[in-house]
């Protein structure tokens, strides 16, 4: 028998995920980036847009913080005579990015090895509501 | 054959993720509802706090959040003679991190399916760096 008469059954940190990169995980940068990791050859701009539901001056926002970090190339250049901005995913972004969603399967993992909604439980006697 | 000359492939909005409550999926709190629906007869604010590796001020204004949502309770009582603070997952906190999840699992499959690291691609040429 164990001295110890608290078992933990979690470890310290078990729920902290540091690996979920805040720079990715932000909700608008996290469609972004799955976007153009789903797109190595690059997306124009006005596609991510539509792709990604976002304004100009959001999707702008976005890419230079990711662009910043070193996740994302922006290229200038011309597609039917038009000027034109393409999206990449850098080589570093994309590893990151496969790093981060290794870590969000085991969320996904996390979660569906909890009880189901049915199962939520009332507390024990003598708590109450603070 | 089609008149439409653009093929689209994906649809408009097919990666904005309408469905990842900003409430649930910041970081933090992610954790913290994560643990909570694990046990999901609660947890005292100590356990939840080195399961998340949070300061006490971290998971207080978190819960506070996640409270206001209708996602979590607090409930006061005593544990062995001394106050405490247990948290738990309301059904309808358990409820919207289930719907959460199935929008994860969307990510993950989106994810999985790029291409992988070693497929990054030079952009074509006449792209020039913004």
């Amino acid at each position: 028998m164990s001295k110890n008469k608290k078992v933990r059954v979690d470890a310290a940190g078990r729920f902290a995920y540091d690996g979920l990169d805040r720079v990715i995980h932000e909700k608008a940068r996290l469609g972004i980036v799955t976007s153009l990791a789903t797109h190595p050859q690059g997306l124009l701009f006005n596609d991510l847009k539509d792709l990604c539901s976002l304004t100009d001056g959001n999707l702008s926002r976005h890419l230079q913080i990711l662009q910043e970090a070193g996740f994302v190339q922006i290229w200038k250049g011309f597609k039917d005579k038009r000027p034109q901005t393409l999206c990449q995913l850098t080589a570093r972004g994309q590893q990151r990015f496969l790093e981060y969603v290794a870590v969000l399967e085991n969320v996904v993992t996390d979660a569906l090895s909890g009880a189901p909604a049915s199962q939520h439980k009332r507390v024990s006697e003598g708590w109450s509501p603070a």
